[in-house]
């Protein structure tokens, strides 16, 4: 990642964030994971009672909140990972990598 | 976001992943947003029994699961925002400014 | 379990519940299953930035949102069951031997 | 609760289970609601890519394994409510209470 990316920017402005509010002893990894999954479960809560069919015309107002819990989600994975010094996009790539093996392509 | 962005090019890699397997019927925001808390869930499992000192020197082989948790959950995440036509850094830069308000610094 | 039993008579609650509301059509597993892990989140909600000995004296306006979790958990889980055709109490009865197989006793 | 009610029988069960492996050191409430959110995630896990018509079919092994998951939610939420000295079965009355009042029945 170069110093422009956008991931980069947001955990540089996350790491400010936390430091301003003296966020430092709550953010241990583990608390970070918790607080992880309980966006991705308000992110599931919009899509529960939702038809794959209602899920396809949502109205601005809920795609916003969808947009919100969305931006939730990657803000303590970014930070979760920064905590523990893992950088997130290689992760990523590398995992596409082992994926690409497990599930071959069908064509 | 650049082309050159990494969140970018993870996005493009994972449509010509599902492309390649045939996965678009699959991958609904519903059973997107259940695949990623699945994956959140991986992520928590490895925390749930160790105590903030035992995270905090984790081994080698822990920390490479770990990071392919926070991959997978990245992966889903950009996914699921990419059906959505939903951009999570837009996202996340316009829900700092709102957690900014939300809670003010404390200098 | 006899008709007296407990979790059989909020079984038998949640279906008059269901019936009275026309909820049926939204009661599918796969649904209930999302509205479930939703419940666990936000019990999770409450520990996430409390330590150990925090959580030992919680106030008693906490400790009344967390049993208020703790039945939205057990209510969808018996609904779950219910839907699916599964006695909870007897799977996990017989879960309870499987366990022990697995984690043999220290003495 | 009698005394020969199913949920105290496992509750009593779990209680020796975690004597007899020397577990209560483990068994904060903290980390009980993390495992219990993972073991709900297993059982998301088994939607996740399945319409509800293909969940209205199961065969018998992934039934089996659903029916392990409902009883591994059960069993860390009995445990859970136990150690924080709540009744879930009380608790689970009340908010059904609550419940009826929030949706009221459409006659």
């Amino acid at each position: 990642m170069t110093s422009a990316d956008s991931l980069t920017a947001l955990r540089d402005a996350l790491r400010t964030f936390a430091d301003d509010r003296d966020w430092h002893r709550h953010h241990r990894p583990k608390n970070l994971a918790m607080a992880l999954i309980v966006e991705a479960a308000e992110l599931v809560e919009h899509f529960q009672w939702r038809s794959h069919e209602e899920v396809d015309v949502l109205d601005e107002a809920v795609r916003s909140e969808v947009a919100d819990e969305i931006a939730d989600v990657l803000l303590y994975l970014i930070r979760l990972a920064d905590v523990l010094g893992i950088d997130p996009v290689t992760a990523a790539q590398r995992k596409m990598v082992k994926n690409a093996v497990k599930y071959p392509p069908l064509r």
